[in-house]
């Protein structure tokens, strides 16, 4: 199993830790220090040696943000986690904070001391960050500033080693262009933005820039390091050198040199004079003050990888679509399985869901990891919209329930996220309305056409209107960019109003997934990913349009849809999206499963 | 007529003009100079003394900006006005450049001679402009300078002389807010933020500020000033005492001290050491120049005023119900009398369809001008987005063509702004499908709900997606913000991509008015008023919401809609919207009118 369901460790030695760690800063003559849940490159994901908040705290969630002050500690959480963080923290110890109700920002304004000093982690923060909570802290007559070794790491007993994990080549007829190529085409743009250089601090760049995959962390297939760019095209990798082997070492030829990552340091001080491209976002201030003492000038920007990399070429929007191919198969044999159990099976459990579903996909012989730990949430639990089923949590299924799954896979040539809400059993009927308007909303996104320069920002509401009609909403975004076999949560695009004014353009890859959640009763989400390309347009038509196809294919749980609900073109879609999925996935389905989805797939009103 | 029909006076001096300005830059040692169409307010709209772009280069156009350099000069604008542009100059004396296509950043660039010195007047700028366009010059090598006079205010013979308009009180019934209030809300708000003093640049935030009136400009009813608001609620007003009587300075009360424009420097000297907030789009450079060298440290921000002005207190809204209840009186004879010319004249053309219509305002007996000069195109005349009618351009109407009118009242209590688009006739066919779509954006935003912290950017999609989903565009916003008997075009909010992020907040006032324009042939466009405000939820419904009010009433060309395009909910909303117009105006109209009220009111079913 990729996936395992231990209940976290707790909090018990919260408390003692806190105290070790105020002591510690006290000898180092700090006041407190901030313990963000990151590592030096950003990761959503991190490795177990870079969960310092979870140490510290006992909270175990994938977002948040730690103060230890000199008499008090918080955590900051978002709307997501403010009911695990509570479970997982001793209230003695620390304050769990909901971000919602109080910004970090706030709360540092008001309950520093005057003239004390908080520390940070340059590695662990990003510039953006730093300069937000730097007016803050100043507010309160206090100052910020960075640690020199992070007390943490110090104290942490057993702390686990950093991974070792190997690396791999992202075979050419994947990637669909030479890592070469992908060099020589960033470094001239770079030149033309006038850098020398770009630093790179983001594995997921690395890997698509050098088309390498690594295993150093769960579910996401990149090797922990640093790069440098230079506008020869040449590069500079920081990575244990025991990590590749000498068949990558000679594909990457010699224009890429590889160091350990002790020797990034005094790579960057070899950077004086140049101008150097920075992420604004991502990039550690570790980098940036070494770089500045060194005598560089600073280029704040985007990480140069990420616009390229967020543009899919045709053979990796060929792999999108053989991994959907594949997955689509996993996922329907899952549905017809799951529809058998409940009609005989009386004990069947969210554990039990989540370990057959995983067996679907490595059934398809090529599966390397899921893509996140699997959200399977029946009734209340599919409310709670982060939610992990553990052996504490696990719960079984009765008749009548709805059961919200929202899992993926990584394959060597793509990554798939899909969520489907389903009946178990009988419908229930009160899901069947707010189902219908969250689909309305994911067809309204679908079938959406746009002229070129519009960002995801503004095709938003699209996906929102039906509900927001009916009183209803949901308190996340619509969609998030994805990796190919890459991050399956990937910028700069996304389809929020949180996301940024990046446009969309072709060959860029979405996930598309509105959702309600019933507080206590049922939560409901309905996830395809789309990629972006031209739209048809009617022959009446007078502009070029933009649109989406979608590469997920798996049935909609029509027993949950109220028709009365849809109008004609949403219906046509429907029924059309069903009878593409069936044609595709048929020939490789069992006979049971094709048989089911056949039903699955027939047009709505027959 | 508050609205002439002279052509332009053109451009045969345009030449020697631009060489006279030269000679007097070199004198003043600089090489060239930017004239912007702008006043010392940034206002849209200037006083004829402030044409300077008018004189210089014969373009008459609501936006744009020339640029005088060492050999060549420019005239940039954008999309709406290149034809009238290129019709208007003399090619021989300075080139048109399309900012779509060339923005001025990019001409600076480029064609500025290194180390040259280009002038701006200080008055006629503001920071956000001014910074943008040095990085500009910047990079040609050239340096951008502020000029110590405009050289075209000597040079200008017989130049207008200020407008000298009388102010009169805007009565607290109508304002439904004192200005004592006024001026200590804003000065409480002003030192929270940590301002002594804010300096008040747009004419409109001081008329709302001190429920004042002026009479300086066309269309817009505000006296040109400037003043200073004080942390105390105090302000200093700085105008030609003249315009003041004795009445107004009474009720202004000894808290509101009248100087001329003369003592306004002086002013901002005693401002020496306080934090003052300045506007960083409308403030002109002079202004934040001489608090610098006063000694001030300034607070480049949002003009205090804008964001309270733009939520409308009761007393306001009731004031452009009345507004629109009168105005669409006023509309339907119009239409009602353009609906019998149609079977009856053939020789109507459209200045005496811009008359008339004036005319039906007038007889409300109490107009007190026009919004904006009235926008009456006829067929291809209506594809020209800001196309206003001159005795050059005027041409009849032939029965099946389609009319675009959009126009608007100013009233003692409240603006108007409508447009309609019309058969003038029998139907044109080939209009019926895009004006059908134009309404269903129309519709989409007359009707949506959404929860509060959404801007008017994150709507705008709603206008368009059927539009879109055709292949079609429009190349405006979808609204603007409206002032209550003050500016028709109103910040700081909007719904556009363009507009800023200011939430959309209960009592706010937009214009909403998609539109599709065949070049050549027709335009569309359909425009009503909205209010903001809580939205009725239905039962089910778990979440507040806000929605609009329609405030114009006036009766939606039925001819023109191919009800087979529109869905249940469209119908509803336009039968609803029919009856309600219906019954609102109908007491007010004359009997013939009111006859034709009822059909045009009809359900679209019926």
């Amino acid at each position: 199993m990729f996936q395992t369901f231990d209940p976290p460790a707790g909090s018990a030695e919260s408390a003692a830790r806190i105290q070790s760690v105020r002591l510690a800063l006290e000898r180092a003559g700090f006041d407190g220090m901030l313990v963000p849940r990151a590592d030096a490159h950003q990761n959503e994901i991190v490795a177990p040696c870079d969960e310092r908040l979870a140490w510290l705290t006992g909270f175990t969630g994938s977002a948040g943000l730690g103060v230890v002050a000199a008499t008090k500690a918080a955590l900051f959480v978002d709307g997501r986690y403010t009911l695990q963080a509570a479970d997982q923290t001793d209230a003695r110890a620390l304050t769990v904070v909901a971000t919602r109700e109080t910004a970090p920002t706030d709360w540092l304004a008001v309950n520093l001391q005057p003239g004390s000093v908080l520390g940070y982690d340059p590695w662990l923060h990003g510039r953006e960050e730093i300069e937000r909570l730097s007016k803050a802290v100043e507010r309160a007559g206090a100052s910020l500033r960075p640690l020199k070794a992070n007390p943490i790491d110090s104290l942490w007993q057993d702390r686990p080693v950093a991974p070792m994990g190997a690396v791999r080549l992202h075979p050419e007829d994947i990637s669909g262009e030479s890592a070469s190529a992908k060099r020589a085409r960033l470094a001239k743009a770079l030149s033309a933005a006038g850098c020398d250089s770009a630093v790179l601090s983001r594995p997921d760049a690395i890997a698509w820039l050098l088309n390498l995959r690594g295993s150093d962390l769960a579910h996401l297939p990149v090797a922990l390091g640093f790069a440098i760019l230079h506008d020869s095209g040449a590069v500079s990798l920081f990575m244990a050198p025991d990590k590749l082997d000498s068949a990558v070492r000679d594909t990457l030829g010699p224009e890429v040199q590889v160091a350990p990552v002790e020797s990034f340091g005094a790579a960057l001080d070899g950077l004086s004079g140049q101008h150097v491209r920075l992420d604004a976002r991502s990039c550690a201030l570790w980098i940036a003050h070494r770089l500045e003492r060194a005598g560089a000038s600073l280029d704040w920007g985007e990480d140069p990888c990420l616009l390229p990399k967020s543009r899919k070429n045709a053979a990796e929007i060929a792999g999108m679509r053989a991994t959907h191919h594949r997955d689509g198969v996993a996922m329907v044999r899952f549905l017809h399985w799951l529809d058998t159990q409940a009609e005989t099976n009386t004990a069947l459990d969210e554990i039990a869901i989540v370990e057959r579903l995983e067996a679907f996909r490595r059934e398809t012989g090529c599966l390397s990891d899921i893509s996140f730990d699997t959200i399977c949430g029946a009734a209340e639990h599919g409310a709670i919209v982060h939610y992990r089923v553990t052996r504490a949590t696990n719960r079984t299924l009765s008749p009548g329930e709805v059961l919200l799954v929202d899992s993926g896979g990584q394959y060597p040539d793509g990554t798939t996220d899909i969520t489907r809400t389903l009946a178990y059993g009988t419908p229930l009927e009160t899901a069947r309305r707010p189902f219908t308007l969250v689909l309305k909303g994911m067809i309204a996104i679908s079938r959406a056409r746009w002229p070129e320069g519009l960002s995801g920002r503004d095709l938003d509401a699209l996906a929102r209107a039906s509900l927001w009609q009916a009183g209803l909403d949901y308190d996340h975004g619509t969609g998030h960019g994805v990796g190919a076999a890459l991050d399956v949560h990937e910028g700069p695009i996304g389809l929020s109003r949180r996301s940024g004014a990046t446009a969309l353009m072709p060959g860029m890859i979405l996930s598309n997934e509105p959702g309600y959640y019933r507080e206590g009763h049922f939560g409901i989400r309905i996830e395809n990913l789309l990629v972006v390309g031209e739209a048809s347009v009617p022959e009446t038509g007078e502009r070029a349009m933009l649109g989406f196809e979608t590469l997920t294919l798996c049935p909609i749980e029509r027993r949950l849809i109220d028709p009365a609900l849809l109008d004609a073109h949403e219906i046509t879609w429907l029924d059309a999206y069903h009878a593409r999925v069936l044609e595709a996935l048929a020939p490789d389905l069992p006979e049971e499963a094709r048989a089911w989805a056949a039903l699955a797939c027939a047009p709505l009103m027959s």
